[in-house]
């Protein structure tokens, strides 16, 4: 069995640590912010870590209110621009916690007057040493060059990171999305069956909106490096404006498809998909009745609020990429031309 | 000849009336920011119009160390989230000045305390009644349903938004990018002959950093929808953090190589690829001497500052996606299931 598989496994065990571990820290946090809040907060990440940051984005303006921007790390690194970072709370996010680009515009912004944040795995990395304050992902050493366990770590301290600046998140909530994460893996054989029809896909389209637009970039990023699939991703709306036009006949589609406020969207999007004649599987849960129903559903065995998806939705989406994976005969534990820590600039 | 192609021609002359037609109101605009300047800036826009706002995030953070964010749309349209926007100067791009949820987040943005501006093609558009302060492209009208003069208008008009927010942009260098532009028409003969290699070509990556990081996703965009190529477009740096694993021998890379602060990451991104038995084509000028050597190199008769490179750097690839269009049969003017204002929420 692969490394991968195993860390999929951990990951409620990974998040009930995580939460454990980090509400002294969070109180503490809230009541500096609650004194002193943020009028923007500014994100920066790469690979899996930049997904988790698009969540981020999505669920502190919604939650919130104060504007959020993902750093563009060149302006900071080959432009050295000067900013005017006055009341700007600056979030870095790094498994390793070495990403050189990510600390080194975590460096710039505190530089130049913003409140630094450090989201890691490692509590002895250069992020751990350079941010006012540290958020510790309790995954243990992830092995599997594909991240997940810090992926999933990471969307709990963005949610604690939300209830910290005043969002009106209940942490007896969060305190059951380990159960739920346990929940989508009951769905493992499901998945590894259905990952056998998708043995010859060359290319796919991931789409997801919302709170689930940064699953639809990581479930891509899984099939691009573990598979070698050639994955686009999109927010269903921005699909409309022009890139619709590739799809064809049998082109595979993946959407993740919660109730709520998403739903009359994504249906609608379903539904252009089944006329173009694209193959549509779907990632839902019983709370969205209408999406269940449908033939090629991934139906999670429980009814989620929206707000709280993100987290097991993504589970069935890393199974799917390890089994196509293994089906393809190819290592998910060790995608070619990729190493563990990605130093760029 | 294609509708496509003859707007790609009109583009110095779209550039000069542009302009022309906005120093006046650029320099009002000059006059109230500097006494009020913004903190913070948004910009909101779908589809190729999205790609000018990419291209406007790093222009103005470059240049006026003013944080920017490009809007996610449904935060504002479906989850209805209240934000603080005191200081904000919210900016929406549109063609049309029809896109639904472009002009919504406008008008919110301006309900929740925000300045706003209007970059459209329509002086009689919703957007142009919408914003406090319009500027027009003077595209004139755009006939093929794939953007290209309204694209490089767009990005006329951000740097001039830039030279408002007091970025040192001399507006007798802005006045040589339709001469600049023309320069990259003279190579129309030569792209289409290359294009011709390119006829059974179903996916691609294309890459840009900085300033041309729009660029690839434009270009992209244009493979999208005129060729109907699956094509993925990255940073270089994000492409190294995972899904470079999809690359294989003879994959096609597309690449903008300028010369300044970009190129010796983009040089050893052309490397890697080389490695990687990836077959490149790279557009450049003839400031980047290294570059130009390239035997897969499309060289602009031209030597260009950074700055000023991504209005005629998309040019070539315009025209690479028209003529490859031509060369597979299909009709750049009417993507299939694509139609020329596209209304999303």
């Amino acid at each position: 069995m692969s490394k991968m598989r195993d860390e999929i496994r951990e990951q409620p065990t990974v998040l009930e640590r995580t939460l454990q571990a980090n509400r002294g820290p969070i109180e503490e946090l809230r009541d500096i912010l609650q004194r002193d809040p943020p009028r923007f907060i500014m994100l920066t990440a790469r690979g899996t870590s930049d997904n988790a940051a698009q969540f981020g984005r999505y669920l502190l303006e919604i939650t919130t209110g104060i504007p959020v921007t993902l750093a563009a790390p060149s302006i900071f690194t080959l432009y050295r621009a000067r900013f005017h970072f006055e009341g700007v709370l600056a979030i870095a996010i790094s498994q390793s916690g070495e990403s050189t680009d990510t600390n080194l515009v975590l460096e710039r912004a505190r530089d130049q007057g913003a409140r630094t944040i450090g989201i890691t795995n490692h509590s002895s990395s250069t992020l751990a040493r350079i941010a006012q304050h540290v958020f510790l992902v309790h995954a243990g050493r992830e092995q599997a060059v594909a991240a997940t366990k810090t992926y999933t770590g990471q969307l709990l301290l963005l949610y604690l990171l939300a209830y910290a600046l005043g969002a009106s998140i209940e942490l007896d909530d969060l305190a059951r999305l380990p159960e739920w994460t346990a929940r989508s893996l009951t769905l493992e054989l499901d998945i590894a069956r259905r990952a056998e029809r998708y043995r010859f896909m060359e290319h796919a389209v991931v789409l997801g909106r919302g709170l689930n637009y940064a699953n639809a970039f990581e479930f891509a990023l899984k099939l691009m490096e573990t598979c070698y699939v050639v994955a686009e991703r999109f927010s269903s709306a921005d699909l409309l404006h022009g890139p619709i036009a590739m799809l064809e006949a049998s082109f595979p589609a993946f959407l993740f498809a919660p109730a709520g406020v998403t739903w009359p969207g994504t249906r609608e999007m379903i539904d252009r998909l089944t006329e173009l004649q694209a193959e549509t599987l779907i990632v839902t849960d019983t709370n969205n009745v209408e999406a269940a129903r449908d033939r090629r559903a991934i139906v999670l065995p429980v009814a989620l609020d929206e707000l709280f998806t993100p987290i097991p939705y993504i589970v069935p989406a890393q199974l799917f990429a390890e089994s196509l994976a293994e089906e393809k005969g190819l290592n998910p534990d060790q995608p070619r031309a990729v190493s563990k820590i990605t130093r760029t600039m």
